[in-house]
């Protein structure tokens, strides 16, 4: 039921502090609530107008507690500009040893701007990357606007919070190479790139941190084609990881 | 002088119709406006703190009208969360005819997201790429936002809003294609790329116009590594424009 209390609790899934205390967070959106239902992820409730829940497949309909309610409710409840059909409540997934590294994984530290976390998931959906392992300051994923950013893709990706030291150790172990990307690097065209790696890429301004870069095992360069000057050009991480995993796929496909 | 119309007019400049008004957009940020009064563009004033003023070069002084104010005018007149140092006012590029098409060009048809657009601006900057075409219903890259997410790229990248349907005619008469991009298109890492090109994107949502779709020479498709599902993924539109552009660069260098 959409208590007052409940309706509190929603609003304040925007908060990172809040979403770990209820061990919950929140997905909008018609689309998205569907995949959510199909996903791996538990949902736990799921509030929604009434058409929605009528044309809801019957299988999905048993996987949480449905309750129908009215537009202006929606309203209450919503983290979007325009509300639509259905927001749910799913089940912060329980931190899970590391998952196997085989085939290409990226690996974020510390970047910042939820609206790059979500692209760079949207991104690893489309190249079919298993894993996206983020530092523990990396933004948080389950921020409400993370996930509408990701446009369904954290239901297909899995998004694992983990220290990268010990994901390097892990690394090392099973003899998966770990790319750093620095503009000192070797050229992204004239690499071989192996099938099984961890991209690792870093905070928007600062780059990978010292901690972090030492244990790379190699490093990448996009080379750029801007005129020479004075000013340092830069790319977008998340336009970045984009070029990286794209010639890693190109180059093993 | 910063006079109380002068805040209300900067304050005003969020506003396309306000610029468009008064012939004018805003520049922040202490590396921003240096680059600024470095660049084509013809800045008419400059406010800033008197430290960021000493430390001016000489040449870059005599550029415009230059105005010390303290930090709470700073706040007054800035778009920033945390102003930095300098606020400029510089003229809007008169419209000029299409520039030459040679060498790889990028054309936009209907990019909504401001933060996008300056990511693709930052983009075609790092990969040397001389002109930008905007449809008329792009976003404006003279919004404040858009002009300080393209990190100073903007200043080294000629932006330029026109009819696409036209520049696809002049286009044809120099005998430069323009590609499209489509998931039906032609994998773009089996394509013959050519030096000479127009990269065509479109809209987050509805993708290319079918007005502009049917004027493409060739349309080309980044092949995704998804595993097969009912739901389509998509890549960010300034992810795309980077993954093709990447490749055109990467084909003739």
């Amino acid at each position: 039921m959409l208590t007052n209390n409940k309706i509190k609790l929603i609003k304040s899934l925007d908060k990172k502090r809040e979403r770990i205390e209820a061990g919950c967070f929140v997905v909008e959106g018609e689309k998205m609530v569907r995949e959510l239902l199909m996903s791996r992820f538990e949902t736990t409730e799921v509030f929604a107008v009434q058409q929605y829940i009528d044309e809801l497949p019957a299988n999905l309909k048993l996987k949480a507690e449905i309750t129908a309610i009215g537009e202006r409710d929606l309203e209450r409840i919503s983290f979007l500009k325009t509300p639509n059909k259905a927001v749910a409540l799913a089940k912060l997934p329980e931190i899970r040893p590391l998952p196997d590294l085989s085939g290409l994984n990226i690996a974020l530290d510390n970047v910042q701007d939820p609206g790059n976390l979500g692209t760079i998931i949207r991104t690893a959906a489309w190249f079919g990357i298993g894993n996206v392992f983020c530092s523990p300051d990396t933004a948080d994923v389950y921020n409400p606007k993370v996930i509408q950013s990701t446009m369904g893709a954290i239901f297909k990706v899995n998004v694992c919070y983990c220290n990268l030291a010990e994901l390097a150790a892990t690394a090392r172990k099973a003899g998966i190479p770990m790319f750093g990307t620095r503009l000192d690097g070797e050229n992204l065209y004239a690499a071989k790139l192996p099938k099984d790696a961890i991209v690792v890429m870093g905070n928007e301004s600062k780059g990978l941190s010292a901690e972090i870069s030492v244990l790379m095992d190699s490093n990448l360069k996009i080379p750029s084609y801007a005129p020479p000057s004075a000013d340092m050009e830069s790319l977008n991480v998340a336009v970045a990881t984009a070029i990286v995993c794209a010639e890693f796929r190109r180059q093993n496909s």
